[in-house]
């Protein structure tokens, strides 16, 4: 089978119920169509609840499930217990969070206000703490058992360049994950992280890299597997993550990126460069030592 | 559905012709049971044919599919090449290469000779460093796609007392996966690793820590998720990583071990031994401050 | 020599200039004391001037140098950039930044309020992040090297239950110096970080497991080595990492914790609880096989 | 002070006995050129011994101390008993080895044979393995401290293209540096590493890089820091880790690298090579939005 289509068997995600954040637009959107195929419900949030409406109808109307559509600024705190307390009056108990909502530009550091810096600080950091708290909190009093899907980067652990508020607040929600799989677990809460390298959006990866920018930084370029990745692989492994299937993954941080990382990351991968015919001269010249 | 089941769409392995070292017994079998039920034939290899030829027979009566059983000790490069050779005549092109074959015990590395500590090297680096080496040279020659998925585990980088020979040669094997996958990625190979927590199997834990030592080291007191792994749990995760709906992983190690590591890792997460009430007393004794 | 003692020659800071914030207690007053013994000047930072002035005062006394008190909350951009600006007034350039501030207390997550959690974070992220901006773009401006210095925890990259705030804002500020390390080395910026275990101060390891709590979870228990750290051995590598020495050290942190986290990090590394005439019956059954 | 200046104070090494594989060229002679300086006294070995009594000679000459020079083939267990034995007896008790022999050259792996393969691998693994096990038995057996100090690279933890056989050996030696480190810290011995980036020596890297082709890739343009190293900051740098001022360092990796890895790993950190006057485009587009 090929890797634009679905994975898992048909209504693996039966009867769960889903919030995503973030969940109106992007690769959210993606997942969240391929967990409704799978048979969940979902909770979408966005800041624009308009926009968030008509992508909730056209969801439902596509892929079956309910698609319940809610205003949430997740760097409010009161925002976000209130659009929990609604999630689970709708929809009764919720099974699993998709932490997806980010915030991110590129720029060189020197040119950021400190405000500036903070404001996709907190989409990403504060705005996943907020929701994670709320919900966990919930999950614990009233014994129910969750699951937390958060969207990291590589730069989470590696750092990067002209992104780092991002950065900064992507490695935080990667400490949090990983905190959080140890200590609720016990509650039979797990926790889990995706990395995923670009995978082209009009959301997210074209306000990155606008127009000229993205055709001279191509980004497929630099992965070895020679191209970006398509929506639904990340929709299936996000599913897998979501699902019980993987009920033994905890504090895990999966990264899809084609290998982008390693290969900037390995000393002489660069090497790749050299001809074959040089390859052939330096074998030779090493036998004549 | 119930992490206990099978994860992939019926078929999604069919005509995949995979490889597995030490695919006779434990876990090696478990996902090699599972590929075969998803559509794949099999080549198994171990250095007692006998065993593997009963096994080979069980595994084809009850899911299907060929089994092929190879004799192979892979620390001998003559015998890898000529189990690759007869593999393809037999089955044709073989389209992954499950690294599973290992051995290890544990000791204080002091009471190890060099020759003992060598020996367990040998198995896992060595023999992992051959098979790959052969395959990839073969795919490479014939532009044959193909898939490396390799069994390490959680101290391949973390590092581990008592089990240093082990450590030493897992670290290797992961460098090796991370390697290839950006180097050969573009002949359109890739390679990804799994690094599992404890999954009882007669074949290899329970050689670990044999006997009374099982009871007084349970290893699901160390996992927050409070229990050890189904070898399904595994199943599953190696069928999505050999599979092609993984063609975006690359360079990946996936960790299946409940927290395990994590837990031991975090400074303060042995804390949960601290009860409830006295978590009241020290919230309140921070208030008067 | 021993571990007590300072590590650099005489006056290897000569002339520096250095920031540090949270200097006037604990961890940060000893890295600062070994500071001014190698020839430097400091800028110490806290929100109480009172205690503040009369440490340096001390500090002044005792070691020589320079040393100026200014009362700053790092959360607040306004205060950090006035800080900054009386700083660069009073001493003239400044040639390093130790970013020391942190506010911490273990807890289980589900007792702390959004407003709690996210507390602790703008101390240490917020904070760090303020500082950092303000020195950076400085220094780039006036086309002045630096030297950034901030203290994480080894929790920063594994996570940790029970201190998860302190884990998601020390994750922050690492993935902040790795970022950072990259984008402006250009400007003859270089950026380190410190992971330190536990080293027992009256300002902060005694304010995490008050009184018994202590006694009970002794820390030197988990640590290969079998003590805590002495603030010395803190100190000489806050000093080489603050130093010219260390110019080709660049977004690098260094973990000094006698070996905690990789202890609790090995799946076996526990077994140094098997005695050893165990050891010697389990060898046997081995060759027995 | 300057990086190209020794960091550590006088005498800081007085009557230190340090082994060093490999010492008699590049990096293992400058660092042990260093140790003589601080006043240790020096074992230095290599398969070829001519050569190296004639570096033992200058070295004495210049620095003062001993340099005993001792044939070794490190891959040789017996050779690498015999060694340890006649140093012992030369010099008394030994203080720290410090595992520098390595063999390395780039080369598209599947040019490779699995026996050149397996030669870089046996050198840098099983030779480190040897003299590890060798000097550890023997601090073990006669209640000495001991301090293992070894080199290996950053591709030992990213992998890399074209060196494949040498990343996963070093791997596996920095496998063994931290499981050694927690299980044989309760006998007193620590074990710790170093992954310096490029340092040019007529030894290691030209060999690497030959000719025209260290033109082409010249490393300085990958380092953050814009140059190569000294070999003065390696010195230093592992002389802090050597001597007892390290002693609560354990099981730890330095990278003294100018930030290379993390450039190249971090996602946008490429994005250096958009133009200023971009940038205020792109920051006056954000705006208009």
């Amino acid at each position: 089978m090929k890797y634009t289509e679905g994975m898992l068997r048909d209504g693996a995600m039966e009867g769960k119920n889903i919030l995503i954040t973030g969940g109106g637009t992007g690769l959210g959107r993606s997942m969240g169509e391929y967990f409704l195929k799978l048979g969940a419900n979902l909770i979408i949030t966005s800041r624009r609840l308009d926009v968030l409406q008509q992508t909730a109808d056209e969801m439902q109307n596509s892929f079956g499930g309910k698609v319940l559509a809610l205003r949430c600024d997740v760097r409010e705190i009161e925002q976000v217990e209130k659009m929990w307390a609604e999630a689970n009056a709708e929809l009764g108990q919720i099974h699993g969070v998709l932490n997806n909502a980010a915030g991110n530009f590129i720029s060189p550091t020197e040119m950021l206000s400190a405000n500036a810096f903070q404001t996709v600080v907190d989409i990403v950091q504060k705005g996943t703490s907020n929701v994670t708290l709320t919900a966990g909190k919930h999950w614990i009093k009233n014994k129910q058992q969750g699951t937390f899907l958060n969207i990291v980067t590589t730069y989470a652990w590696t750092g990067s360049g002209y992104v780092v508020p991002s950065a900064v607040a992507k490695a935080g929600v990667l400490a949090l994950t990983r905190s959080l799989a140890v200590e609720w677990a016990k509650f039979q809460i797990r926790s889990n992280a995706i990395a995923p390298g670009p995978f082209p959006t009009e959301g997210a990866w074209s306000r990155l890299l606008p127009g000229e920018l993205v055709k001279k930084f191509d980004p497929a370029k630099k992965i070895p597997v020679g191209r970006v990745g398509e929506h639904q692989e990340l929709a299936n492994l996000a599913a897998y993550l979501m699902s019980d299937f993987s009920a033994f993954v905890n504090g895990e941080v999966v990264t899809i990126d084609g290998g982008e990382w390693l290969k900037g990351a390995g000393e002489f991968s660069h090497l790749d460069q050299i001809p074959n015919e040089m390859w052939a001269q330096l074998a030779e010249a090493r036998k004549k030592k």
